[in-house]
């Protein structure tokens, strides 16, 4: 059962069958042991002796046997469309292996790149590996249809969520991350804050723009409807969206995302003015090789995506409860540098 | 076989016995054609009603009995320390990933953040789950050790090497990158042309000096010495360069990385200074999030993650050869874009 041979190192396996003459005991013995066979009776010393000669001979068990026993492997499928290769939405996949190894477990990750077939491949694999259950994942926070084969085994949206289906998600909150990034601006004096929104239909476009109104209304603010503006959501978008920015006298002015913060610092640059001194900025993300390396340094809300992989792990096996069709929604913390200057 | 009551979801769950039935064959004759079985003997027509009745009861062979049976499993390891997590290196995952589901493999990924115990478990883990083999990769191009459990099973280093060691790698190949970055700006006539390289000692630093060095001698032009810089290998060091790399009389300049070159940007910008009319630059890595997104848009050198990890695979696999101590040197190729005119 832990022969190797087709590794070309069968020289360096240890067989169940020595480590139990090591220990003076037989196979069955050994087998029980290393597999925490419920309900076996074997001695304290018995077992002490086992799991010396295992530690000694460096015997490796073979999971493999003992899941095909149980019926069910330690496996927990993440399935991405390519959160692998987002710069920070790793961080999901980060997450959710270190949950996934407090709880014993181990993450199979498959990267589709959004492609169907490749979808189809990897959600059989796993089937086909007997896995606990499946988090499926995108990265950017968006509505999703739900894969037939995705419904023959547990399953928990991460970073997505399925409309007018009982299926649980875990995603960021947007309307607090929108009402943080605001706040970061009113409480330093900020009254006309301009909003650089995002031209992409999106839950980050809808629920920013409603944190941003609840924030001002917190304070019994108005909103100026003429401060929210839309933009690309990159660099280009940001640099281009300036004059009109400044023409409407704002003071500061709440970026959609990091990379439109860094394209209006340019902007900004280029006509002479000074941030934080001439307009304050706050960006949304935290994109850490951008975030902290602006001039100055960009105040910023974290997307919580190490969070957001952790918790789907935890919603998965029942040690956080979601009701079915319901999202867990997971706060985005502020991240203050030297962007905000009081008015 | 084929249960999986711990995931709650019998009901779905397609046994062989039902598949047997329904293709009118023995629950053995299923098992060979399900498992592939070296030298069963099916005639073709059974072998069709099996191959029909598993597509129509969507029954899902367990791949645990299958690798039990055969002593080993498709998985292929990929221990990485960080690479998850680290924008854009996620693409060595991604290369591996497609190159061994091409080779009919699946990657098993463990980030290890660079803690010992956690690789520990990971390397343990995977030879537990009886893998192929392992790729060992660290974000960053470097010498490594080799930890003791990685030689129980085939490996091989991905952006890291074992110096003194029998261990076959595959790395980028520094010195063809350093060449090809400053034979950007020789093409367009600059031959006063800065080296920002790292502070940090690392094949990066020595590999692209030694390219630029190549890349000079290759046209006969001299190098003057002082031209060769050092600065932290962010944007702050970049911005920090600028006085110097001005005084010099450069025309154009190559910088260690990407980051590198968007501190110097910030500077020349605050100057009144053009890019590339008054300075032509060249990154490094290629960074999607920043390269394409600089005003100008920056020409760089891409360091070729997505094919270090692909690569990693084949060698692996010996579809690729590689002698044992030596390293696969990957090309890294010049992606252009408006931060060079001529001279």
């Amino acid at each position: 059962m832990t022969s190797m041979t087709s590794t070309g190192r069968a020289d360096r396996t240890v067989t169940m069958r020595e480590v139990a003459e090591r220990a003076g005991v037989s196979v069955t013995t050994v087998s029980h042991v290393v597999n925490d066979k419920p309900g076996a009776r074997i001695g304290a010393e018995a077992r002490a002796r086992v799991q010396q000669a295992v530690e000694e001979l460096g015997y490796r068990p073979n999971v493999l046997a003992k899941n095909l026993v149980q019926g069910t492997s330690a496996f927990i499928g993440l399935v991405a469309d390519s959160i692998a290769t987002t710069p920070f939405a790793g961080q999901i996949i980060r997450g959710a292996q270190e949950e996934a190894w407090r709880h014993g477990r181990v993450l199979l990750v498959a990267n589709t790149e959004g492609d169907e077939a490749a979808e189809r491949d990897a959600l059989a694999m796993m089937l086909e590996y007997k896995v606990r259950g499946i988090l499926y994942s995108t990265w950017n926070h968006r509505a999703t249809a739900i894969p037939d084969a995705l419904a023959e085994t547990d399953h928990v949206l991460v970073n997505c969520f399925a409309p007018g289906t009982p299926t649980r998600a875990v995603v960021p909150d947007e309307v607090d991350g929108g009402r943080t990034a605001t706040e970061l601006l009113l409480s330093q004096g900020h009254r006309r804050i301009a909003f650089v929104n995002t031209t992409s239909p999106s839950p980050a476009r809808e629920g920013r723009l409603q944190g941003y109104r609840e924030a001002h209304a917190a304070l019994g603010a108005g909103v100026d409807e003429a401060l929210v503006l839309e933009a690309a959501p990159e660099q280009e978008g940001g640099y281009a969206i300036a004059e009109q920015v400044l023409s409407l006298g704002a003071t500061g002015v709440f970026c959609h995302n990091d990379r439109v913060a860094m394209g209006l610092y340019d902007a900004l640059r280029e006509r002479g003015l000074r941030i934080p001194g001439d307009m304050a900025v706050v960006g949304f993300d935290n994109q850490e090789v951008i975030a902290g390396h602006l001039r100055p340094p960009l105040s910023t809300v974290a997307l919580p995506h190490y969070e957001l992989g952790a918790a789907g792990v935890r919603v998965l096996l029942g040690a956080e409860e979601v009701e079915p069709g319901a999202s867990l929604r997971v706060a985005c913390p502020a991240v203050t540098r030297s962007s905000i200057a009081a008015l």
